[in-house]
């Protein structure tokens, strides 16, 4: 089990390949199997299947085999909680900029 | 100048390490010398001077250096643009299970 900063570490890492973001945004539209993938990204099989693998390790896919054919699908949670650790720093930089007007400017 | 699929990929990189991640999340607070920040994290300068060098290439941080001392600051904008690209993948999967929902119950 992976504690919060080793998944952090993981999604953030996976994102930060345009191939692995490409692979997300052709799942936000709906399951895909591993051939689809490689096709639409002229990638060989096995090139897709190790990006598959870094998504699948850091929780943003999940992949199911069902005889010759794996499908992947998108898990929103890693989504979620890359998007969660950003939000929460830009709403504590808006709050700080807040309280600075505030002391800026005290009676608006 | 960076493309936008660079910048990511910088971004992404630069905030899949915790101790980056920690820096960020310090200098939410307020701008901090490169000194402040090794201390706060129990580091060399010359570590945390890598660290920030990172941060600075993707965008996340800006340094200024008066005398012989470099200030960090944190650029709110690199933030918003990974966090852009997070929400937008997420409300595409939000809108396709909600268009899934009115498939499986037309009437509701």
């Amino acid at each position: 089990m992976l504690d919060h900063r080793d998944r952090l570490d993981r999604l953030f890492h996976a994102l930060a390949d345009g191939t692995r973001r490409d692979v997300v945004e052709r799942l936000v539209r709906g399951p895909a199997s591993v051939s689809e993938l490689a096709s639409a990204h002229a990638m060989t099989l096995q090139a897709v299947m190790q990006h598959v693998k870094v998504l699948e390790t850091c929780g943003l896919v999940r992949t199911e085999k069902v005889g010759r054919v794996r499908t992947c699908a998108l898990r929103p949670e890693g989504l979620r909680l890359a998007e969660d650790w950003l939000s929460a720093r830009r709403t504590g930089w808006e709050r700080r900029l807040d309280r600075l007007g505030e002391l800026l400017e005290p009676d608006s």
